[in-house]
């Protein structure tokens, strides 16, 4: 049995999960801010709620697993920093190996954690390739059924390849990253650049990564060609990544990945058609998160086992 | 003791390699064109000239590896075509069991055995990436020292990757493929698109990818330019590669390579500028090739260990 943590910044889940992935229990605390000891406790009090929950003993945990939404330190366990909770170097292997015992300990940055979450729960995958779309645009990489993190462990910046070479700035400091345009803040920057054009948006409305696909439900021709637009360049960057490494799957996830068929049938149009000797080769699945939520808890909890199977 | 084998338009060339990826002998034979039977025993007598001058007993030989300039079956040994040489369905495993045993015979394409024979031969990487900048912009991808082929076997085509959306058109038929503006093909574009700008160029001289080079060490200020704009398109998609793979070293190699550190300089300060997080996160070795023309025949002969460490 593991237990796999995902911090957030409203909340620290906790689930106990056994080998195939499957949540058993679950408990969800409040995160504390800017306090690394209440922050531990916090945490510390999750695992307890959920493996009470669980019905099983302590001493049935085989190892524990932690999803940071920011950089950790993993040979030393430790969470080095996560800007939106405001802790920085919490010792959280030390902390619960005195607590439950002398059991691997292990942390991960949160997309990581989701990524290999919803490899174990996807179909008989052995390259696969998970890209979030949100705020920005995010990825992790399965080679080989494990967790490709590359040499200095940050590999799997998806979102960071240009696409628009002078294009749009990016934070990461680049122009035209991926991101800028296939992100939802990409979708909101082309519906305001285009906004003129939509005729039935009214002039007051404020833009957000929904008003094209809503107004586009309506019957708004305009609003459709945008929001096309918009998918094209997720497609444009999935084809790149189908080209470069092959997989057998690609799974979308994050915000936007209740709209379901309207993005994906288009998406996968496209990479039928533009995949390189797409007509001879066969195409990697391509399919939205079906777990969501709980993907990074799964995938947390299921570190050691990946990373045993890498070694 | 292993044989690679490096197919070409002009030449079949076999090699004798140990397993360090040493060349103990080689012979390269004239390639003959459009006779499947003439070529099969010209490879053959490309081997046999090649052990004999080795000096070792065709016993000797564990494994023989075949890097084709076209698609290969790999499950059953036959090189399917190679456009520029003009054979098809060429049943390199069997023909060459019946004359040396029953030894492992294994095809690859060449591009993949140029970059398994730089990795052998480059120092102590584990993920490694090379790119061959020519006509195309080609790749091959080593992941924890193992080739990668992707779930299809025809995962690196890196040169595919869009940074131009709506660019130039590419052979794969999209447009602003990497390949179409930093191949050398690329460079002898956007020299023809910058050709008045260029005050010592002839209005008469025939531009090749060495114009700008040539001219630029001649002093030409404008020619520096379109250079240094090339060496740009080519850092661009280096940086994507760093931000996805984040490896331990990329490795260039190609018609290019013998400009140096011309172009590898300036490419190695936009990768520490421009990489994600380029501030924090360290930087893969970016180096030119060392072994150029024997790349191929070591990477073949030794596809059979490294498949061997990859089931």
């Amino acid at each position: 049995m593991y237990i796999g943590i995902d911090i957030g910044g409203m909340s620290i889940k906790a689930g106990v999960v056994n080998e195939n992935g499957d949540i058993l229990a679950k408990h969800a605390v409040t995160t504390p801010k800017n306090d690394n000891d209440a922050f531990l406790n916090a945490m510390l009090e999750s695992i307890d709620k959920a493996v009470e929950e669980a019905g099983i003993q302590k001493s049935e945990i085989k190892a524990v697993g932690i999803g940071n939404p920011g950089v950790v330190d993993r040979d030393k366990g430790i969470l080095s920093e996560a800007t939106n909770i405001g802790f920085s170097n919490v010792p959280a292997r030390e902390f619960l190996q005195k607590h439950l015992g002398n059991i691997p300990v292990l942390v991960e940055n949160d997309a990581n954690c989701a990524a290999l979450g919803e490899y174990y729960k996807a179909e008989s995958s052995r390259n696969f390739i998970f890209i979030t779309l949100g705020t920005g645009v995010g990825g992790g990489i399965i080679i080989n059924g494990k967790l490709y993190l590359g040499t200095n462990g940050a590999a799997g910046e998806l979102g960071h390849i240009v696409t628009h070479t002078n294009g749009r700035p990016c934070g990461c400091g680049r122009r035209g990253c991926w991101e800028t345009y296939a992100s939802v803040t990409g979708l909101i920057e082309t519906t305001k650049e285009h906004r003129d054009e939509i005729k039935s948006l009214s002039p007051d409305e404020e833009i957000s990564g929904r008003t094209v696909f809503d107004l586009a439900r309506k019957g708004d021709k305009d609003a459709e060609r945008i929001r096309d637009m918009w998918i094209e360049e997720i497609a444009i960057g999935i084809v790149d990544i189908v080209n470069i490494f092959q997989p057998d799957q690609i799974l979308i996830g994050g915000a936007i990945s209740k709209e379901g068929d309207t993005i994906l049938l288009p998406v996968i149009d496209y990479v039928n058609k533009n995949a390189f000797c797409a007509e001879i080769l066969s195409k990697p699945k391509i399919e939205m998160s079906k777990i969501g939520g709980d993907a990074g808890i799964i995938g947390a909890a299921l570190l050691y086992s990946n990373l045993a199977e890498r070694e």
